[in-house]
């Protein structure tokens, strides 16, 4: 008997169930080809139409406009903090980096390695832990960057940027040739991002996409022919791009299950379909985290994330009780960070408002058990 | 209906039947966990029981000794290429390598970028093409490079080692304190290696492990801890043996898949078991060629590979009726790498008995036809 949870986990994470079973039908045997796709040579007709696919799937949802490159890149997240100061710093050898959580602060300490770093702010500096972004007007950037970092949804943290920095030639905007670079990795495709106002999109897979072991990247063609000679020639994004990801092998069923996955946001209305259901999602958890008494989110309203949503206890003795009914009622991997403690749901895309719905359910008959 | 193929595609390759049919039942609930392994954090009790019982099982299959950790990275061979001079190149800066065909050539190549690179030997120099290992007592070895690199089976040209190179303090042997670094991609796992006798063993998984997307690392604690600075995190042996493979997340469902194989090969009889049928495999093919008018090898028998079988149509206006033919007789990707042309056929591990029969079956009738 197949048994199916509600699966919080903040990543690897949650995929349409329709995908997985339409990949375990197609395990043996892709298309009458009598083979699965694990096992196609990544140069056969038979993959290359899979990745061509996905490809043109994915540029559809995210409408990038076609002077931007996509690339399929292994390393993930952690990998792109490297790989992408080793491609965008140049000879200008700075980044600007905003720091609003746990990524982008390990983005900075690794940028740091291959040239000059400037944090422009930092908002654990105001004593508040990692809660808010703090204000733009307030971001101490620099003249002539190589480029601002900004991760635009904290995975541990919970905090989400509601839309791109200001750019332009006003005071307190990212000048106007500095390319924004975002990391995206975990709310891409979950809401509408205006991709020409970035020079560089990058994000693991395991959250919105697919399975770990991809990573893609967004970006514009001006920035691409700049790496440092001491870039991984696998990793070096112009050679990427010129070869169509296929420098190297590329991890192919994870594209597959990646384009499966397009596949399946467009019958759910594309990324506009998805976004109102994932805002419909965020009001109900936050909604009930809100109303309640016992759970509490310390993150300033504007900035919540809509995709990982941290909470605490307020009698944090309560933690294991809470873990072991929610085990029992279905609903899986809401532990904390281990750096924060509490609670993290994670109601990604494939995240069903069922799956929220019986998660509220849970707190509130907790809470009247326990409160 | 279930249709399957012999696939003797190079990489990625054919997987055991038994495994995708496994990988097919579980992917929506992984023993009664409700849910994919595609779907677990990689740091809950589910799957770091799947990662532990892989590396277990790998451990045992190749008797790794406990002075050798076994990291599981991203990037492909390829990758390596890079990632193997940042983490060995250390302060003596230089790399000897062993040129024998199409894979070493490019690892020669990516390290010239990271220290000076002195290539002991190079069997294209001899102007038969990569047909042979030139004689170690030939090799120009340094006494003093940071490692000796060897690429111990050529996937493209089909020569493999039939051992390590000699090591010690004898004329021509490669100097006892140099480690040696073998690139075993497409052949791990598919004879006995001893690997004490190297510093570090690499390869991709998508030949006899597993899918793309997923590189093994073996390597000698000793050698940890000397990366170059601008090495990236995710790619530093150090940090990532320290981490248990763990620093980033790591590609979860190839390393399920994996160790799925793994298993299956412990059901073969282990490495000594699979290495008697590839054996066996081996000369029933070179036999039929060898027996051939019209087919023909061109590597030096002692120097053949097991895994990758390169040949050639003596009339190769008949290539494009030979590979129509083999596809209508369900022998699938068997064109030659684009740089050498021909054929090749790759049996690997998972590749039946049956298949390389079928194969036998095929070409003797086809020269039947035309010889």
């Amino acid at each position: 008997m197949t048994r199916r949870v509600f699966n919080f986990s903040a990543g690897p994470a949650v995929l349409p169930e329709p995908v997985l079973r339409q990949a375990a039908a197609e395990m043996l045997d892709w298309q009458g080809t009598g083979m699965s796709v694990m096992e196609m040579s990544h140069r056969g007709r038979e993959f290359m139409s899979i990745h061509a696919r996905a490809l043109a799937d994915l540029r559809e949802l995210m409408a990038i406009p076609p002077e931007y490159k996509v690339l399929f890149l292994q390393g993930g997240g952690l990998g792109e903090n490297a790989i992408v100061p080793m491609n965008l710093m140049g000879p200008k050898g700075l980044a600007d980096i905003v720091v609003t959580g746990q990524w982008s602060a390990k983005s900075a300490k690794e940028a740091a390695r291959y040239g000059r770093v400037n944090v422009v702010a930092d908002a654990a500096r105001a004593g508040r832990g990692y809660t808010f972004v703090p204000p733009q007007s307030e971001w101490a950037l620099s003249k002539d960057a190589s480029y601002l970092h900004v991760c635009t949804n904290e995975t541990i943290d919970g905090v989400e940027f509601d839309g791109p920095p200001a750019q332009g030639d006003g005071p307190g905007e990212v000048p106007a040739g500095v390319p924004i670079v975002a990391d995206v990795s975990s709310h891409i495709l979950s809401r509408a991002i205006d991709v020409s106002r970035y020079g560089c999109l990058f994000g693991g897979a395991q959250k919105n996409i697919g399975p770990a072991g991809l990573t893609l990247v967004i970006i514009r063609e001006d920035l691409l022919g700049h790496a440092h000679p001491m870039t991984p020639s696998v990793f070096d994004y112009k050679l990427v791009a010129d070869n169509d990801s296929m420098y190297n092998t590329p991890p192919t069923y994870a594209i597959y299950l990646s384009g499966l996955v397009f596949q399946w946001l467009r019958a759910q209305g594309g990324v506009a379909g998805i976004e109102a259901r994932n805002v419909e999602k965020a009001a109900l958890l936050y909604g009930a985290i809100d109303a309640s008494g016992l759970f509490e989110n310390r993150v300033e309203r504007r900035w919540r994330s809509r995709m990982n949503v941290p909470f605490f206890l307020k009698d944090e003795r309560l933690n294991d009780a809470f873990l072991a009914g929610a085990k029992d009622a279905g609903l899986e991997q809401l532990k904390g960070h281990r750096s924060v403690g509490g609670m993290r749901a994670s109601i990604y895309n494939a995240m069903p408002v069922e799956g929220v719905r019986a998660l509220v359910g849970y707190m509130q008959d907790f809470e009247r058990r326990h409160g």
